[in-house]
């Protein structure tokens, strides 16, 4: 029987594509959205169709109401998305968010009994938010070992981040290779209802740029 | 002024005392509770009122539907609560919930600009979860310093657990020292509606013993 693995899915380009890798190294995948209460919802319909078409054996969505505590443009709908580079963390930064959506996949993994967590965090064609880092994600996998009945029996979830060393063309090529549809994915910090990119906020410009350096026509709908 | 705390509130006695001790240190205080699909909802109306009558600046609940994941008898109604001792971490822990709250606290004191965070967790009497155990808080504080910009920029919150080592007559003789009601306090994991207490799970024999051992009269209201 395949393991099983809790995959964090956003429904953007990165978490669809860790979706298809472990999906590639036989997995059972338990895909978990979180609405956090994100701005682009779109994301999330685009989520339930990934998880569908590539093979998840189960789409559960959780809702935390971090729009409560605000204090980032994703969150509160007063701050506007920036549409330019920005220097240092970006306003589209969610304070705590990788903590907690991994909390959340982690407790999700104990009550299946699942070995593994995938996140598709990657630190070089980020946004260079602090809870995408390699030295993050290490210090996360030590809690986990410390936190939870799983991790007190010598049987702690392992934090799988597959993407994090690679560029977004490197992403998308795996992707690509791997059979995602990228069409169905959505990166937009504002996306509209119907999943259409703006083309000028910080995903979608790295999207762009991943895809022209990747050397593969950009499926992107935009608005 | 005074410095800004999150203080996680259950509306139990321990997070009552917590935000007592928070409270004697001059912190303004911010205290959030969690509505996680536990069973004891009469939690909440108490911590909403603990909150008010210790002088927390602010009380928010913020909700997250862990019942969606199961595994505990304190989220999911098909797993009773079980009445006499048990070996080992109890079917109440919840898989990866401190993480979560503390998560959460952690975001929360990001957007106010918060350095402290108080949360009410002891390991001597407690039920042997082993997310209150020091190793996990400082597994935690570790995490925290890179999880967050104000990890990165040197100002990561600190987690206070001002309990930790204490018994559960010391945390009680805390409390009636800085006037904290317990009769307000619920600590029950299968309260009724009016917050009265079954008397007999884990968590009613931890508290009527500690009331006992610190010479107080229990002034929990029992069914």
């Amino acid at each position: 029987m395949a393991n099983a693995a809790v995959v964090l899915l956003s429904g953007g380009l990165d978490s669809a594509t860790a979706l298809a890798v472990a999906r590639e190294f036989h997995f059972d995948c338990y895909a978990l959205s979180v609405e956090y209460g994100q701005r682009h919802r779109a994301e999330l319909a685009a989520a339930a169709r990934i998880a569908r078409v590539l093979g998840a054996r189960e789409h559960r969505t959780m809702r935390v109401d971090l729009a409560g505590i605000g204090g980032s443009a994703l969150t509160d709908l007063r701050v506007p998305v920036p549409e330019g580079p920005s220097a240092g963390i970006p306003i589209t930064y969610v304070p705590a968010r990788n903590t907690l959506l991994l909390a959340l996949a982690l407790g999700w993994a104990e009550v299946l009994g699942a070995r593994d967590v995938f996140i598709g965090v990657n630190v070089l064609d980020s946004s260079g938010y602090p809870d995408c880092r390699p030295e993050f994600l290490a210090a996360f996998q030590a809690l986990a070992a410390l936190a939870t009945r799983a991790g007190v029996e010598g049987q702690a979830a392992r934090i799988h981040a597959p993407l994090l060393a690679l560029t977004k063309a490197q992403i998308i090529a795996t992707g690509m290779r791997l059979g995602v549809d990228y069409a169905a994915t959505v990166s937009c910090y504002q996306a509209d209802e119907a999943g259409r990119a703006c083309g000028r906020c910080d995903a979608c410009r790295l999207r762009r740029a991943g895809f022209e350096s990747a050397g593969v026509a950009d499926p992107t709908r935009y608005r």
